[in-house]
């Protein structure tokens, strides 16, 4: 078997190794979305095996994998259950052999590449010397190195407003940890007055924020206050998770009556849900406005699919898929609105559904200009689209339809510390891509030029866009 | 002219050709989807000449070549009507010069190469001299033959509970008869309560299973007693034809009341017809677990869109086209009802609108896992979507998204006793695709292991999976 | 820097440089669709400078170009505002250094090429010299030579029924004037009954027709005597551009009820204006059929998102994005009621949705034959799909699903004169595509009938599809 994972790994063409090693591959990472869990970094947690970094433990870890394994048929025990470390780990490479074509192949052995030096390849044969190689490493290799040998400048965490960022303060306190750590504004909670557990979150948001919250108004000032305590902390970015992109029209309801019928847990029309959230993020928007922050919009999942396994492993544990299209008219009424009251801040917009695609980098053309380059942005291919195919389509669509010169490139929407591979695996993609273009004709062979393109996507961009 | 079907067809790269011709090309087929008519089979029939085999005659035959023939122009009367044979054979070769690009172009030429031995192009041109050799080869050459040249194991129909199943009879008792042929099962006419003729349909319904059909109950115990019949002719597998996929999350309405007024012919609203459909399918659905039977889910095409040739020729005469993309909450919350009460049985989902294929691909992965390898599969590039681009979409998705070593890969969905090559043409296209990531450096060049996994998704996983 | 665009720019492959060289790139141009102001033409304007032909000059010009540089901050008073024009051509240089992908790149090039004979590279560096290569060249070459040398035939512009058609005359008339330019006929004021201004444009068509519009059948009149005086003028198509293809079942209301509300701006529910639209759409279409004209039909546009703008600059002005995609029952049955009653004209699909693409290719298959090749036709790629990836997936979806052979191609859909040369980029992605095929084993490699092909797409189907 020859080995696939060379130095040049998806690089097809001269010009696109010569971009990639001469522009991309060297540059810090910003990753500027991710969900790990910033104690891992605080404490500069160690792995018992590799079992445990790879798949996670318990409810925890990375459901990509997850997933993989349960489409081989493997029972749940051996997922997120109390099976034996090697057993799961033996299942998860036995899947990997029917997968070519998935990115969790690539993404696995780039990780056992460059944090364990394997240059095999993971399958139920090779499962055994994989697990001791990569054990044997785990003794002296911590979260924070896995961190620095990727050369992360900067991690964005995503969090929710009653967060104490604790985590964040330890890690910025402490002189030995090279990685920047800041948290991302993530108040959904807030926000999906529809969803159970509302009240007492509003009440747990009260105590934290020290604000008798009773009415729209006073949920507004307990927001604004945390917003204060989390730039404070380092925060120039909000995130948020929409099942849809909320617009109202016509003037709302009375908001203090939607708002406490809410908590009331009182049945609301779809209708006042709408209208709430609208004029809460509208308002929110002109706060990240004022103080410089870029608004993240992630819209397309629809979640929670499998009651019975929701039921036993709770949220974010791979039973989520990719939703229906948006609604491209409430999404462009939306940024319309806000840009109409003065209140469009930086924005990117992320849908699951690649269908959206090229909706969305057409409607970020109508709210360009004025100073700022690229400030309506077309995020990175995400989640379901984060293949190979999905980055060529979404930076295909961006560039035909706007500027990939000032895109601000890619992150990782990662709960797993191995998956700074890739922002490896897009600059790869993205400096193919390119290279594909120069050798078909269909650009000038200027390296310089194109070099300059590629380090701004890869890193500058998104270090000027967040203001990191 | 050079010849353009060489034995390398498709097989770009090494590797391709190393899959195809070393493993792939000579595995049986298992056509576990298809619309032939078995009496075809059972009498072993004989064409009088290639228009007929080709195109078919009156309103029963190949729909993808005369919707070509359309778009040329062509008058009905060389399509379906009563125009000479030749002249019919003729306009089509006329019209293949226009469709580059067209599978249809692929399959023909497949077809006259691999039956007739035929190497040259058909055209304007050349059409005489192909009728000519042709119908000297069909004095000869059987629909059993024809069967068994391109080496088919098993043959699924596709059946109304209401067939005697006689042909699948005959077939089975004739020990000269090579090809396993067995039913589906596909209840439409018994589930479409709406649809004109559903009176009838049941009271035929009630003739053929001996059952006094008056109530949602008996209707029920009616389509038992036939699932039975099915299943002792070998029936393996249901398939539905659904406008929508229904679901209903509250309780159903007086199902007894809704069926009366149905065979009454009475207004039903929206509301009751989905209700009723989703408890019927529900019903089923948990039949097929328990027998250990695959459920089939066809849906997407908007059918019968030309009155007026509707009223002339009848459904399924190349007059429907691609619908609207599915509603992925209705899906899924179909799929997760029959979950939760644990009457999901393996199911195969397949949308002819190809904006589904990514929906689809993540859906399934939420209902995988427990033992079953691919328990929930995306269906093969169906029918509008049975190209070469088509192909490799679907392919890719469900790789990018899900195991590829697990699907259970082609079948022909045809009404053309010669449309077996066409799982020659999604083999080539398979080993092709696999061969560009080895060369491309995505995949490792194991021609071992791969050779496996085409082999499974050629044949093993589909006679594995529906248990033939 | 090597050169990029040599003459096999787009073409990879031998057959496709025989296919282009030898067959598409010399014949003329039927330019079947655009919005350039005639004017430009019967006046044979000569341009100040480059700036002023490449961008426009304040509200008229190249949105394209415009939303290029508005994605790259550049503030509005150097779009389309008062800024020195050099300033203007300066920060659009600057930007298409970050547009590699991006067709107005290509568009760009071609053009500089083309007529000005610059083989460089357009970017800030060169701008200057650019700026004043153009500019000599601008002293004597006017637009009349701009199109000769583009070698347009014909030029179809489109036009309101108001319109007086006086510069078409003024064109027609001068025998030095070797473009032939006809009107075509685009009635959306007449029929967006619900829009602003509806009564003073039906006032201004009562007067320009001669007719005292006071109802439904008189404005049908009015519409009359205008599609007369069209033809008088050589117009031999219509085009409609819909915010979404109207269809009404049932009787509708009172229309004279309907239009007399909708001059007095009286509130119209969505029925009446669905049902008031497909009346008069229904009406029209069958005068189209009875004349021979084609009708084209363009949606799924959402237009005017940005109200800020809107107000500043008004429509067309680069605030548009590509909307939801089409409900495909609604054109379906749209299709079909026309067809019922014998009023379906020859009839251009076009969506700017690319996702309709497939179920439009696959709609028209259901109103085809009937002794017209190609009756039905989907749409050259379109506005934001008017790019390489978006040509191809265009032409890939209608060959898989239709005759290439029979298509009508390019149109350039543009308001800029020098926009010719997307004829030319067209006509190498059609040649490079097909030659791919052929290099790829699918289609056999024989010029002379490819050839045919080639030229029948590039100009004599359309040239026969209108009667030009």
């Amino acid at each position: 078997m020859e080995q696939f994972l060379t130095e040049d790994f998806l690089l097809s063409n001269e010009t696109a190794r010569e971009l990639y090693h001469g522009y991309a591959e060297n540059l810090p990472i910003i990753d500027f979305h991710c969900h790990i869990d910033p104690r891992g970094i605080a404490d500069d947690v160690r792995y018992a095996n590799i079992a445990r970094l790879l798949l996670g433990k318990g409810h925890f870890g990375d459901h990509y994998k997850w997933r993989l394994m349960r489409a081989d048929g493997v029972d749940e025990d051996k997922i997120t259950g109390g099976a034996p470390d090697f057993d799961r780990f033996f299942a998860f490479a036995a899947a990997l052999s029917k997968a070519p074509g998935n990115p969790v192949f690539h993404w696995t052995h780039l990780e056992l590449k460059r944090f364990f030096g394997y240059n095999g390849v993971l399958n139920s044969d090779t499962a055994r010397e994989v697990w001791e190689l990569c054990n044997e490493k785990l003794k002296t290799l911590s979260v924070r190195e896995i961190i620095n040998k990727s050369n992360v400048e900067l991690i964005a965490t995503t969090d929710d407003p009653t967060d104490s960022l604790s985590s964040h303060k330890k890690i910025s306190d402490d002189p030995g940890c090279r990685v920047k750590v800041v948290p991302s504004w993530r108040p959904d909670k807030a926000v999906n007055l529809e969803k159970k557990g509302y009240a007492s979150y509003i009440a747990l948001l009260s105590e934290t924020s020290g604000t008798d919250i009773c009415s729209f108004d006073s949920l507004l000032k307990a927001l604004l206050s945390r917003l204060d305590y989390f730039e404070a902390h380092g925060c120039r970015a909000s995130d948020h998770g929409l099942d849809f992109v909320p617009y109202a029209g016509a003037a709302s309801a009375d908001l203090d009556d939607v708002f406490n019928r809410a908590r009331a847990g009182v049945y609301l029309t779809p209708d006042e849900i709408t209208g709430f959230k609208f004029q809460i993020l509208r308002l929110l928007a002109g706060e990240y406005k004022k103080r410089g922050w870029v608004m993240q919009l992630h819209f397309g999942a629809l979640r929670n699919t499998n009651t019975k396994m929701y039921t036993e492993l709770g949220p974010d544990t791979g039973f989520d898929c990719i939703g229906n299209p948006a609604d491209i008219e409430a999404v462009a009424r939306f940024l319309d609105a806000l840009d109409a009251d003065g209140s469009l801040p930086r924005t990117i917009l992320y849908s699951v559904n690649s269908c959206d695609n090229s909706k969305l980098v057409s409607l970020t053309g109508c709210f360009q200009g004025r100073g700022v380059a690229g400030k309506l942005q077309h995020g990175s291919a995400w989640w379901f689209n984060d293949t190979r195919s999905g980055i060529v389509d979404q930076l295909t669509t961006l560039a035909e339809g706007g500027l990939l010169g000032n895109f601000v490139g890619m992150l990782t929407d990662s709960r797993s510390f191995l998956s700074y591979t890739r922002h490896e695996y897009f600059r790869r993609i993205l400096c193919d891509l390119i290279g594909r273009w120069v050798e078909n004709g269909e650009y000038p062979r200027d390296i310089a030029s194109l070099g300059k393109l590629v380090s701004d996507v890869s890193y500058y961009n998104s270090k000027r866009y967040f203001n990191y």
